[in-house]
């Protein structure tokens, strides 16, 4: 594992949760450029609101996230608490106002306990190492059973550094919502609108391709900091650049999904063929969606008629005689009808632990991939069983 | 029961499905009026195709009606099939070409085995009576648990008459799709275009307000027979027939909805204050559609940070400081916070067979009410166990 020089980190439990690491503290030697992502959910936590405000600057040296609670629904209290937790961080640290971003992630709608943070800050302070940074990714689990680390070596003639990642996953929190949180760290340097523009289109092809049971939290969250103690990153680099963003995105993205609560079966949707790459997101999200879909995915069903059906519902005016599906290389269907393909060499084929569905519809070059996940058991049973 | 005049019904064995009726026939003694609504997903079964084909028209006489086969995915030899079906119900019957309806229901891809209905057809047709009519609720069931059939009387002090509905559910077909098909019969008359408005009026508010995991399917139909035995609807008598269409369409929806997929709770989601009905039906099926509000639902839980994150998250711009929650009567969120409700509480009123979570988003008067259920084991257990 490479990290990014001169970024640390450190994990702590603080008592947020009733057990284990529920906050995560990451600084910069160096002051960074950052920018980020958030949730396009209309309610949006105070951390968000918060952190996107701190982001209008374009400049931060530290992230602190807790698990446990959201501070969501919390009114302006939730942004006054989300504010004196970057507070107490800057004061800490010696840092200015607004150089401290913040995330959290957990239940809706109580309030965070800004006291027990600001108890754990001495300890997360000297614990704060470069090995230290893998625990952070521990620290902000909630139902995800693995913590998720990625990172890719960016190696051009002029320039050499590491991006690197860590998120947790699209399984929904105990007893809450899907949050996503993802911080990104790069010892190279980059204008904002370089770094915007990277972690945008890494993001479209990643995060938001990925769907575990097509809810969004209040509380997603990506950030991206750029501390530039390996060098800037020359126009000549950026390919280089964002291809290893690429990479490690696609990581933590596969790792959410794989991850993502009671999933037993990884799937790709393929969409080619529509008539522009909207629409054959379109196509490919509702495929990905479809609880028929997804519970045909965990009974290893060969049955294509529910992607077809699907497919028809999406909203995307398609021809249906033109449309093909193959499930893991066998073609299912061709021009919309069924191949007389034996349906037990499908349900072979769909035991695999991943599966690819690819849709031809037949119009255009559009085309787009979505990661999912089945719906089984025991997606009901997390979500149902854990109650407050 | 009371039933309309002058319709007969029957239903068979025929040997579609392995076991069980799966076959039902629709007979007037006079000529009807008929209009219908058709599925809006693009990927058309051959009997939605056909019988709309009928439909220009505006006549119909008798519905021929099977399970077990959706003939949906079958391309043209699936159209000549349906045709088929149609033709040889008008010969027995002595009908003319193009005065019977045809619906399907079953799994896709599959050709519809058009001799069975041929053998069977002798033993419908001398079966056909007005009992019989509860008959062919039974014979198109698929994993409904029960068939559902209602009625309702219209009464003015001109016209005396009875709308009679029977419709099978948005139970999934083993293995395959929510497929809701529904038929209406009346013994009044009326012209074709006050029965397309009055029968588009009543399924806005009843089929196109329920969901049951938010798919639709490839088969979907809903007819409206009137063969004006008992007199003509004049123009005073409108209302009075609106009011019992949507009586009977009402309860219908209900029962789908209650027997839906594994369903253990009804739940109705009112969402009122939106800037207009258009907004409000996107929130409503927005938060109806939920997983984790379903699971919720199946948990008892009391928790409400669910309902807000769905709401957030339906497309329609709204202010979280105006939204209020309340379920089964109890206010949970006020102005955009959770209010200090003892969440045991709220835990309790959920034990309820049906809940009502009430929605104001505190904008304007646009109002929309949605029936859905909860997710559970069974509905896993129902798409994912039982394979083709």
């Amino acid at each position: 594992m490479k990290r990014p020089e001169g970024f640390k980190g450190a994990a702590a439990a603080s008592g947020i949760k009733a057990r284990g690491l529920d906050l995560a503290l990451i600084y910069s030697e160096a002051p960074c450029r950052a920018v980020g992502l958030f949730t396009s959910n209309r309610i949006k936590a105070a951390p968000v609101l918060y952190s996107r405000r701190v982001l209008r600057r374009g400049q931060a040296r530290a992230i602190i996230a807790n698990s446990g609670c959201a501070n969501a629904c919390t009114g302006p209290q939730g942004l006054e608490d989300a504010r004196a937790m970057a507070a107490m961080v800057e004061e800490a640290l010696g840092l200015r106002r607004g150089e401290v971003l913040v995330a959290s992630t957990g239940v809706i709608g109580r309030r965070l306990p800004v006291e027990r943070v600001r108890e754990a800050l001495p300890f997360l302070i000297e614990g704060l190492s470069p090995d230290g940074l893998d625990e952070t990714a521990r620290a902000i689990m909630t139902t995800d059973t693995r913590p998720k680390v990625a990172w890719a070596e960016v190696r051009t003639r002029r320039v050499k550094g590491v991006v690197w990642g860590m998120a947790k996953g699209a399984g929904m929190i105990r007893p809450d919502l899907a949050t996503m949180l993802c911080f990104l760290l790069t010892d190279l340097g980059a204008e904002g609108a370089l770094l915007k523009k990277s972690l945008k289109e890494a993001a479209s092809r990643t995060f938001n391709a990925i769907t575990v049971d097509g809810e969004q939290s209040t509380n997603d969250t990506v950030f991206l900091l750029a501390n530039g103690l390996k060098g800037e990153i020359s126009p000549a680099d950026e390919g280089a650049f964002q291809e290893a963003l690429l990479e490690v995105t696609q990581e933590l993205a596969r790792m959410i999904v794989a991850d993502g609560e009671g999933a037993s079966t990884f799937a790709e949707v393929e969409v080619r063929g529509a008539r522009d790459h909207r629409e054959a997101k379109k196509v490919a999200m509702r495929i990905a969606n479809s609880p028929l879909v997804k519970t045909a995915l965990f009974g290893k069903d060969p049955n294509w008629g529910r992607i077809m059906a699907a497919l028809g519902d999406s909203g995307v005016p398609v021809d249906p005689n033109r449309v093909s599906v193959r499930i893991n290389g066998i073609e299912v269907v061709r021009e919309g009808r069924g191949t007389e393909v034996d349906p037990g060499r499908v349900r072979e084929a769909m035991a695999a632990p991943s599966v690819v569905i690819e849709v031809d519809v037949g119009l255009g070059r559009g085309e787009f991939r979505v990661y999912t996940c089945d719906l089984t058991y025991d997606y009901v049973k997390i979500n149902a069983e854990y109650t407050t």
